[in-house]
């Protein structure tokens, strides 16, 4: 029998794939147009863990007409918090209660707790690829038509 | 309405909390005999996710009667995997299924899958604080009689 401890490359090693590219999103931005070829605007490698899963986004540096490369951002069906841990790059974390919301600089070897009701997006607002963990429960489900107020441009 | 986003220190923000003094698991050594006090081993701090909890263990440096400060391991008793990821100090991961053990010097940086039927356990080897996190399904459940073949002693 061979017994192996699994490095978790999450890279390499996932149960499953997203790739959103800018055509999968363009309404998220404040103006998406002319905007050349159809850049991928971020990758998510996910594990499955049972009853949560664990993921590994990696989100491109760029802008959109100056506006930052962020993911679509959701908000969960269901009332489950979530953990967010940067591992690279630099970024923040966008979170919105109906009409408040409230973001912050992530720093890494801090985790954040994501409010059970809040809509959450994160932004690459550095010159490098940025990538972060989250964990979540499986049956949170992804409300994906949450509206965010806040944006987020190079100055 | 204030919204908070919660910085994750799982030691001033948790749910439960375990102590494991030497009391605790002097069976789990191969002996425990003439120890003065009663060291406390391990703390766990640990936050409900709903479907998972994310636990912070924090287990001190120390040996007894030369053999290392570990937390008591254990099997899960439905199969589901679990995460590891170390972020103080050095240390070993032990995982064993049946008699087949095989441990690995955790790096900072990594993610470390463990197996659904492996035994798992952690052992400080170094002389300062060792702290990990680790993921795991709360119906995964807790079998504590599981038996280590594999002991780690300072030399």
């Amino acid at each position: 029998m061979r017994l192996e401890v699994d490095y978790g490359d999450l890279k390499k090693n996932f149960d499953s794939k997203v790739v959103r590219k800018l055509s999968d999103m363009s309404d998220k931005y404040k103006d998406s147009s002319g905007v050349k070829g159809d850049p991928i605007i971020y990758e998510v490698y996910i594990k499955d863990f049972g009853t949560f899963e664990a993921a590994l986004t990696v989100l491109n540096s760029g802008t959109v007409n100056g506006e930052f490369f962020m993911t679509k951002g959701h908000r969960h069906k269901k009332p489950r918090k979530e953990i967010y841990i940067l591992t690279r790059g630099k970024g923040k974390l966008l979170i919105q209660e109906k009409n408040h919301s409230k973001s912050v600089e992530m720093k890494k070897d801090k985790m954040y707790f994501i409010p059970p009701r809040a809509g959450h997006r994160a932004v690459n607002t550095g010159r490098g690829v940025m990538e972060f963990m989250s964990f979540y429960a499986k049956d949170a489900g992804h409300d994906y038509n949450f509206k965010f107020t806040k944006r987020f441009f190079r100055k």
